[in-house]
């Protein structure tokens, strides 16, 4: 799939902040433009005060990638911006530039599907500091939105204990691709079917729906109005029963079921998507029951979360499958993770890589500085540590701590030789060239599905989890705390 | 413009729910497909806990439904598609009913900027039941959010009151269209430029952008970073200073300031984006206007919008200049507009319009009947009532009342030999021919500030604002309770 081909025209360089094209000018007027660097996109926080996150929209960053170039439209309108006084903004070698620039960098990432913690880089870049910079907007709008709303999907689908969940939510999307986007992450992340037939289209999606309630009421009676349908589809008939009274609605489903039975059909279910879902799935369950059709399925939506269906299911609702919409695609109550894209080491004109920190005010804001791997420990095949350390550190039989990177008190000792372990970050592009295949969607949301039975289940819980423990190799953690101790040295001494 | 052909590739016509089609089929297969209907799109509660709505998208809407058509591959995914038996899920004939199907229905919707209240409508589609439906998911996808992001950026800039405000949401937004029709609905709505250079090409905005934490940090020092933009962009300094120190960077600032002004150029300012902005901005201020630099702004960014904007005025803090990106351009406290698209009335076999009603257990949630029309008093330039009435429905110089569709007790007697009026839906395609021309997108940006000026201030209060009259002429109001009255007869003969 090449989502940048399919679904847009031609080159999307252009989908980046104005500033980065500002630097990359700058960088280009200082000499530094090909000057490498690196830089790494984590997050620092859960979303939905939760205790897992689940990375999701590498595919797409493939394809970003892969179509990286500025186009002649591109160029075009770059070269006719001004600058204050009215002289161009951009001077003409630095067109050239971006209009000869191929995509050159080396991108390790995580897989999409994978169980990710705050801090631990989900994907690095190393290359040509305009590169880098170019890419910094449009990485963190691909994974930023995926990732998020992947992570609610696997909130959604935990509270509904293995049931179906259908995901409806083009309508109150956030733009095109913010539907389409969500429809494939919402798939990655547990769902069992989009209704964006789009979606389906592009991301080989399992589609579904059936009726609305516009199909009632374009018909005299609502009898009428499922008769019809069930000629249309009579292997198909799951009818939506509130449009005008809930009870009678599931009265008139079953005298459909009934004349399908005698035709040897089955009725599939039911829909309900107002009133109160607790007491009319019940009411339905018992008429549906009473009547003969204890197979009818009943469907609820209606601005479903992760904490209605939980709560629903603790009520004894008898719903069997659920639809949600708005509160999973523009995830409600969090509608933006706020992963982030941080320089942490450039090349020396001597061919040295440095280090390099940002101490902010806030402390939670200061940056991990080097060049990084993540490295995930298990015991008995349940993941107990993810450690973030300096690339080619060696972590020797005697084994090391780890230490948290918000809360030096927080530390953990890994013992190499009592667990497994796995490199989170693989190999995407070395050098420009994609050297990563990108799984089929039905295997990174099997991914997911595996990855979850790897963490404990106090990890997973949706309110107060139990925090995973993720830290800075020793080594590291000492790098870090020896630059941020020189930079705030250099600070007082300029002061 | 057309967006779906600058920015998509070729049709958008599977971005729909999958129900629409499995409806639009049974429709076929019932020979009702042509029936003619209408559906009105509406919201039923200001966003935000607001008192007013800015609408936008229509110019996406024209787009949409002017390139509305199935092409070879939408088809051809189609055909594919399996019923649970194995067999094809839609017949030959419907898809060649879908692939002959051009678009052919009157559309009337306000125009972008305008000012819009809940349950009126703000769009509606006459036609071809099958078009009708199909529409739906797509016009409330486009509507939806770019309505909730005009408003959001309207509530943020009058917060501002006057002062610039950018947008920079794009790192945060929900996918790459979430981005890019965030920034043209921010900017409709009161945003002055975006950071999303793509969004600039496509819709004309003004972008802006200086540089990061990352441009300071390639350097040894702050200063030399300073310096080094400072050479690329002499006349368009504005420098972040809170990479390390904020105090030390506006000192840093400063320095590069005098150079400048020996060079006879001039500091624009400095942006702060982490820490106290109350404090720093008051900071920052001394420092500069003791240094004399008066004019040099004060740009703050972080987390901000409305709330915080009001807040840090109240404060007197001292910025000039506001950056906005997450919780603007995801409209983060509420970042989905329920609109929705209902069907109130069909045409009979004979030719006669039937108006429909959907009762449901919410009353809320009852639509009104019938094809509408909605005209906007004015008293003295100021708006004053807006009437949902019957289409041909004259109101005579004795006046009518409008009665509020949620609660009947509210009234407001119209005497319009005493008022103004503007009839609120103009038309935008007429058989499925555009007959609006959409104007140029600062035309809109007008729009909505001129719109805003016709509201008494007590409607814009961000909190607890005053509720402005909105409703049903008297014939409409008394046709929607005959019809829910025998709804009702109906159900209750029936169980």
């Amino acid at each position: 799939m090449k989502i940048t081909k399919d679904l847009y025209t031609g080159s999307l360089a252009l989908l980046t902040d104005f500033y980065q094209l500002t630097m990359a000018y700058a960088y280009w007027k200082a000499g530094k433009g090909d000057q490498e660097a690196v830089f790494n996109l984590f997050f620092r926080k859960h979303p939905f005060n939760g205790g897992f996150t689940v990375a999701a929209g590498l595919e797409y960053v493939v394809d970003y990638c892969r179509n990286f170039r500025f186009e002649k439209k591109d160029l075009d309108y770059l070269k006719e911006m001004k600058a204050p006084d009215g002289s161009p903004q951009f001077e003409k070698g630095f067109l050239d530039y971006l209009s000869e620039m191929r995509f050159s960098c080396d991108i390790e990432a995580v897989e999409e599907g994978t169980i990710v913690f705050p801090n631990a880089p989900m994907l690095r870049v190393k290359g040509p500091l305009i590169q880098c910079q170019l890419l910094e907007t449009p990485l963190l709008n691909i994974l930023n939105f995926q990732t998020l709303i992947a992570t609610k999907a696997a909130r959604i689908t935990l509270a509904a204990k293995g049931e179906p969940v259908l995901e409806f939510g083009l309508r109150r999307a956030q733009g095109i691709d913010g539907a389409l986007a969500a429809s494939r992450a919402a798939f990655i992340g547990g769902c069992t079917s989009t209704s964006n037939v789009m979606a389906g289209r592009l991301f080989g999606i399992p589609v579904s729906g059936t009726h609305a309630h516009s199909w009632i009421m374009s018909f005299e009676t609502e009898l009428e109005a499922f008769e019809a349908y069930a000629d249309a589809f009579p292997d198909q008939s799951v009818f939506l029963v509130d449009t005008y009274d809930t009870i009678q609605g599931v009265k008139n489903a079953i005298k459909v079921g009934e004349k399908l039975r005698s035709m040897g059909k089955e009725l599939i279910g039911i829909r309900i998507d107002s009133g109160d879902l607790a007491y009319f799935s019940n009411q339905a369950r018992e008429l549906l029951d009473q009547a003969g059709f204890p197979n009818a399925k009943i469907v609820a939506s209606n601005d479903l979360d992760e904490y209605l269906i939980s709560s629903l299911k603790t009520q004894e609702a008898s719903i069997n499958v659920w639809g949600v919409g708005t509160k999973l695609v523009t995830a409600f109550d969090q509608p933006a993770l706020g992963a982030v894209y941080k320089l942490s080491g450039i090349k020396s004109p001597e061919g040295e890589w440095i280090p390099k920190i940002k101490v902010s005010q806030q402390s939670l804001k200061i940056n991990i500085p080097g060049i990084h791997n993540v490295r995930r420990y298990y015991s008995a095949g349940k993941a107990v540590a993810d450690m973030i350390y300096l690339e080619g550190q060696e972590v020797d039989s005697k084994g090391t701590v780890i230490i948290d990177p918000i809360d030096a008190t927080r530390r953990k000792r890994i013992m190499p030789a009592f667990y497994q372990s796995e490199e989170l970050l693989k190999p995407i592009f070395e050098k420009g060239k994609k050297v990563y295949k990108c799984p089929d969607i039905q295997s990174i949301r099997k991914r997911t599905q595996d990855q979850l039975k790897t963490f404990d289940k106090t990890h997973k819980r949706l309110v107060n989890p139990h925090v995973y423990p993720v830290g800075l190799e020793e080594n590291l953690h000492h790098l870090r705390m020896d630059l941020v101790l020189k930079a705030k040295e250099i600070e007082d001494e300029s002061n």
